[in-house]
C-alpha cells in the first residue's frame, strides 16, 4: 500500500488519481487540517473536504473547489439575517459542516467523522486527517499575523508572507490512521502530492514525530512538484515560495524537502534539480481531467516503486 | 399597545394581521418556545420562525410553513452523508438555525438573537420568545412520553395524547420582553391567537407567574378560537382537545381559558359558548390571505377595545 500526504485542490487531484489506479484499500491519504476553522459555529475542514469530494467524484471541476452543481440559497439567507457571507458555504457543502460539527461536539474524533463520511460516500480508499488535535495555520504577513482563512479568503493571499506558525502543533498527535500507515509493514512508498509545500504540506511535516518518521523511512518517498514552468497551477504556492526566499524551481522544492524525499516528479517545462542523489522523473504534471490524473498517478507510482532506499 | 400570545402557523397568521393593522411599535408578540429543539447540533425554534417569517412576509403561504421559494439541497446532501432527514430543513431556513445557534453558543439570549433577526428583516413590531430559558414540551401518548418534534413530525401527531409536560418550565422565567409588555402602562389589551391551546398556548401559560399575570390583568384579554365548525384549520388542535376531554367547541375553548379571558372570537360556523359573563364576537376566522388576516385583526382589536375589565 501507499501513503499520500495531501492538502487541498492540487493534492486532491493526484489523490483521486492514485485512488483510482490503486486497488481498493491500498491507499491511505493523510490530509492537512491546518486550514480548518470554526465559522458560524461550524467546523469547516477545507482540505479534508476537497480530497473527500474528489475521491467521491462529487467535486466541481470547473470552479475548482467545492461540490458540483452547488447552490447558494443558504448564503443569501444568511446575508439577509446580517450573518457573515465572506466565506462561501454552499447548500450541499453545508451538510458536511453541520453533520461534522455536531458529531465532533458529541465527542467523535475528526478521524471517526471522516471515516463515517467516506463510508457513506462509498470511498474505497482510506482518507484520514493528519491529526485529531486542532492545529491552526497562522500566516505572518505585512498586515500582521492572520488566521489562515483570513489570509486565504478574505485577503485573497494578497499580503506578503513573512512566516508561518501552526498553533497547537507542538502538542498535536499524528492521527492513528496516519501513524498506522507509516508503521504498516505493507507500505511500499510515500507520495507528497503537488500541494502548496508551505501552506498544505508543512503543517503535516510539523507534527511532532512526522519529520523523524520520514527521515527514518524504509520505503521511498517521492514528491510531485506543484510547479509548472516555475508557476503554480492554482493558488499562491509560487508567490509564497518567493516571499520566503525559496526559488520557484525544482531546486527550491528539493531544498524544501531535503532529507525527506528520494525522488521528485517534475514537469518537462522545468529544469531538473541540480542536487546530487535525488532521483528525478520528468512527466507532464498538469491534471485537467481523470485521464491526466490517472496517468500522473501511474507515472508517480512506477517512479516510486523504481526507487530503493539505501540501507 | 397590544400583547399577543402566539404559537406556530395559525398564531403567525393573526400575528401578521395585527402587525400590519397596528402602527409600528404598538404590538408585542410573545411566542411559544416549547417546540424548540436541538437538531443536528442546531437550535431550531419552529414557532418563533413561523411568526418571524410571517411578519417579514417571507413565509410560504401554499405549503403553510417555512420560507417561500425554499429549496432542499442541504437535506439531500445530509441524507447522502447518512445524516438525519426526518426533519425538513430548507436551505434558506437553515441560515436562521445556524446563525441563531452560534449566537446562542456565544452567550447571546434567545431574546437578543430574535431582536437581531427582526431588525435585519425590518420587522417593525416586537417579537419575543416567551422565555429565554429552555422549556421543552413532552407529549405523553399511548406510545409513551415523546419529545414534541418526535410526536409532531416523526409520528405526524398520530399517537393518542394522554397528557403534556413542559420540561424546565418550573424554573423558566418570563422573558424580559413579555414581562415588559405585561407591565407596560400603555397596554390596551391581550390577544390569545388562534393557536393550538394545548401545544402552543399552554406552555406560555405554564410559565411561573404567567397565569397570575393574566388573572390579575387590568386590561381585557380576548382569545381567538382556533376552531371552525368544530375542526382545526390545520394541525391537531381538535384531535388533542378531544383526547384530553375538552369539547371541540367554543365552550371547550372557554373552559380551557377560564378566568383568563374576557371575550372570545368565534367563527359563525360555531355556536356561541354558554358560559355566563364571557363576551363573544362572531366573525369569520379563516385566514386565506392578507385581507383575511387584516380583517380578523381589526375585528379582534375592535372587540378587545370594546371590553372593559370589571374593577
Amino acid at each position: 500500500m501507499f501513503l499520500a500526504l495531501a492538502g487541498g485542490v492540487g493534492g486532491a487531484k493526484l489523490a483521486s488519481g492514485l485512488a483510482n489506479v490503486l486497488p481498493a484499500g491500498e491507499l491511505v491519504i493523510a490530509v492537512n487540517t491546518g486550514d480548518d476553522f470554526e465559522h458560524v459555529g461550524l467546523h469547516v475542514a477545507p482540505d479534508l473536504d476537497s480530497v473527500m469530494y474528489a475521491l467521491a467524484g462529487l467535486n466541481d471541476t470547473v470552479r475548482g473547489w467545492g461540490l458540483a452543481g452547488e447552490s447558494w440559497r443558504f448564503l443569501d439567507a444568511l446575508k439577509r439575517l446580517g450573518g457573515a457571507d465572506w466565506f462561501m458555504l454552499g447548500d450541499q457543502d453545508l451538510a458536511t459542516h453541520v453533520e461534522r460539527s455536531w458529531r465532533l461536539r458529541g465527542g467523535a474524533t475528526l478521524s471517526a467523522v471522516t471515516a463515517h463520511f467516506c463510508a457513506a460516500l462509498r470511498i474505497t480508499q482510506t482518507m484520514v486527517p493528519m491529526s485529531d488535535d486542532p492545529v491552526r495555520t497562522m500566516v505572518d504577513t505585512d498586515l500582521g499575523l492572520l488566521p489562515f482563512q483570513d489570509y486565504f479568503v478574505r485577503h485573497r493571499c494578497a499580503p506578503t508572507l513573512k512566516g508561518l506558525r501552526f498553533d497547537g502543533v507542538e502538542t498535536a498527535r499524528i492521527s492513528d490512521g496516519l501513524r498506522a500507515a507509516l508503521d504498516n509493514p505493507a507500505l511500499e512508498g510515500i507520495i507528497i502530492c503537488p500541494s502548496n509545500p508551505l501552506l498544505s504540506i508543512l503543517p503535516i511535516l510539523s507534527l511532532p514525530g512526522m519529520r523523524d518518521a520520514l527521515t527514518a523511512r524504509r520505503v521511498p518517498c517521492v514528491a510531485v512538484s506543484p510547479l509548472i514552468g516555475g508557476k503554480a497551477v492554482k493558488g499562491p504556492a509560487a508567490k509564497n515560495m518567493t516571499e520566503l526566499g525559496l526559488p520557484t524551481t525544482p531546486d527550491g522544492i528539493a531544498d524544501f524537502y531535503t532529507g525527506l524525499i528520494d525522488g521528485l516528479v517534475i514537469d518537462p517545462e522545468d529544469a531538473p534539480p541540480t542536487r546530487a542523489g535525488l532521483a528525478v522523473e520528468s512527466t507532464p504534471t498538469l491534471m485537467r481531467d481523470a485521464d491526466d490524473r490517472a496517468r500522473l498517478a501511474r507515472a508517480t507510482l512506477a517512479f516510486t516503486r523504481s526507487l530503493v532506499r539505501p540501507a
